[in-house]
């Protein structure tokens, strides 16, 4: 929280969130570098003044001036008034930097991603929000993302994981459009989850409107059960590059974004490069290479830009909440818990029938396990195949190993 | 080619098939490092005496005492001869080290793996062979396996994959097991394809054995076409850890393995682990998520042990055999053929802004752009340069292009 932040927040709620409705309408987002900065320098009461009378830094009102072309200050804010009236007819507020229920931490990663050069990625200056709180964002978020054209397979992935997620107190972060997305908030909207919010949709557009109109119904769920989100002023129509700017905001509020469907050229890839721009961790889910909704999926994990997830148990142990223990070693003698995995039920008798010390004759083994002669000297050869047993001469040893 | 090999060759032909033969019979592969070393030392034919008489190396003696025990030196040479008598009965050839046929490059990597420490990893000390040369062998080979339990997905995958490998000139290795290996086989063996021989099926049993039964036409086809190779003696039964064993050399014989589908502990996993310590290049192939016959790709995958590939294009650019047309970059802004990729980002802001349909106003395009109005003219005019815009009297549309 900076100090201005306090300032904002410490004087006439109604000023503040005049000046960020105003600011939110002015500055087309992701808002100017050097609109965001100026914001966070004077607080947005005070940045909003300086677009308003022209006192700010050129910059600042370069990047507003399209905007406020022909529009004069007090047009200016009666708009701002009207489009935080509007928010309220739907029963949403407006929340900025300082506030209890904003997530500063999914958005500090703005920050860095602009430290390190990375171009248009700028925090929202505020957003509007219908339903619960984004506070515990993104540290309890994933993000599930996909295509809209997306497979009967995909939809019953991200709606499968989103309940999982939600069951294991995950919000599960979306963009509410059809497809993967729909599906993802659906799973998380089904009954016996333990998140608050249980889903937050991050809108293209602005916070009164309905996009797909035929998803009004689910959002008005994600509403009262969940949060709605949006950047942009009320009214705002969802125009294509409005998707790829919302989904920053996607990606930040996830600790980790999940990939179930993309087509080659999917929208969703943005997702994932902001996810990754953003630290995040990427995660993608396979699929039959047969299948043109999943191309995305595999070109992402091809390159390894993204970790192989199946299910749940995969994203939590990728974000490091919880242990891997759905996972199995893939390979025999490749993992310390497990050294036998991959083998068949004798030649795994033979082994535990070798001492963890020392070595023993063939005949001890067999005595051991109380498997034929034969199949103990075959089984030896296959663990000795696998450095899992080795021979001194008549004698064999376990061999214990830890790649 | 070792000193002894040649002498080996130089010698009497049936001296040396002989001793291979004898060899063969009674050293259970993969044959101890020991008796590989000697045979590489002195040749097949002094090491055959020398186990024969008794002359040899302690650790050789030992490697060989089970199979010699209570056999006269004169018994031990009428096998050998009985055994090379029956695979020339089936059509079957013995080969061995220094001969033109002799895959030297792909066995020499078990020299490499050995070195490594990497333990029973041991070159066959000769082969049984129906059918075509295997000289062309790793390079122009690729390893084609998979689970026997395996889906119509996973035979269409394999099938699909070993066509268009042989059509590119690559020989298909894999284990005539049912299901993805039996696919790959018969995918390599239709019609069209360049390579010479199309497919190698290596045997866990004897070379005059057909296993799976089932699978005899296809073996039959396979010898005719391809090449049908063991390092069994005729008559051995494929006892289940000689798959195992057998594994290595599936692995040896390709520049890479692709794992179309496994399970969780499929055998198939230790074909992929062989490969691996050979140096080779592990692909695999992913599927649904919902999918037990996926599970064991996606392990590899997930640990990043194996290379994901799609298809034939993807296993020939892993393998750099081919340049990497096929495949696309996954994030937008990366893709020369995507419009407004190498535009700079208000311009590709602009054309965004642009109607995917129908015409507006440059006045429309500033408003929606958020961007001031000479920006958006100039951009208006870069875009049309590169036949991206089009101008209808005052009214501006986007124009999409195939490039």
């Amino acid at each position: 929280m900076s100090e201005q932040s306090v300032v904002d927040v410490a004087g006439d709620g109604v000023e503040v969130a005049r000046a960020r409705a105003g600011l939110l309408r002015v500055c087309e987002p992701p808002s100017a570098a050097a609109v965001a900065l100026f914001v966070d320098r004077v607080g947005a009461v005070q940045a909003w003044r300086g677009v308003l009378t022209g006192h700010a830094p050129r910059s600042v009102l370069s990047a507003t001036a399209a905007r406020m072309q022909d529009v004069s200050a007090a047009e200016a804010v009666r708009r701002a008034d009207a489009d935080l009236a509007a928010a309220a007819a739907v029963g949403a507020r407006l929340i900025g930097p300082g506030e209890s229920e904003w997530p500063a931490a999914a958005f500090a990663a703005f920050d860095g991603a602009l430290a390190r050069g990375v171009r248009g990625s700028c925090s929202p200056l505020a957003l509007y929000v219908r339903g619960g709180s984004l506070a515990g964002l993104p540290g309890d978020g994933v993000t599930i993302v996909g295509s809209r054209a997306s497979s009967a397979y995909g939809q019953r992935v991200a709606a499968d994981m989103a309940h999982s997620l939600v069951s294991a107190g995950v919000t599960v972060v979306s963009g509410a459009a059809f497809g993967i997305d729909t599906a993802a908030h659906r799973g998380a909207l089904q009954p016996g989850g333990d998140a608050e919010p249980p889903t937050v949709a991050v809108l293209a557009c602005g916070i009164d409107r309905a996009y797909p109109e035929a998803n009004r119904a689910l959002l008005d769920a994600i509403g009262a059960i969940g949060a709605v989100v949006s950047e942009y002023p009320p009214g705002t129509t969802p125009a294509r590059h409005r998707f790829l700017v919302r989904n920053r905001i996607i990606a930040a509020l996830g600790a980790g974004t999940v990939v179930v469907e993309a087509g080659r050229r999917s929208g969703t890839l943005s997702t994932a490069a902001a996810a990754d721009q953003l630290g995040r961790v990427v995660m993608a889910v396979p699929g039959p290479v047969t299948s043109a909704m999943s191309v995305g999926c595999h070109l992402l994990l091809a390159d390894r830009f993204a970790q192989l997830v199946t299910g749940p148990t995969d994203v939590l142990a990728a974000l490091g909440r919880a242990p891997d223990e759905g996972r199995q070693p893939p390979l025999p003698g490749t993992d310390p818990r497990h050294p036998t995995d991959g083998l068949d039920a004798d030649t795994a008798r033979v082994y535990e029938a070798l001492p963890g010390r020392g070595t023993v004759m063939a005949a001890d083994v067999i005595a051991e396990s109380g498997l034929l002669g034969p199949r103990v000297l075959a089984a030896l050869a296959v663990l000795e195949l696998h450095g899992l047993a080795g021979r001194d001469g008549p004698r064999w040893r376990r061999v214990v190993t830890r790649r």
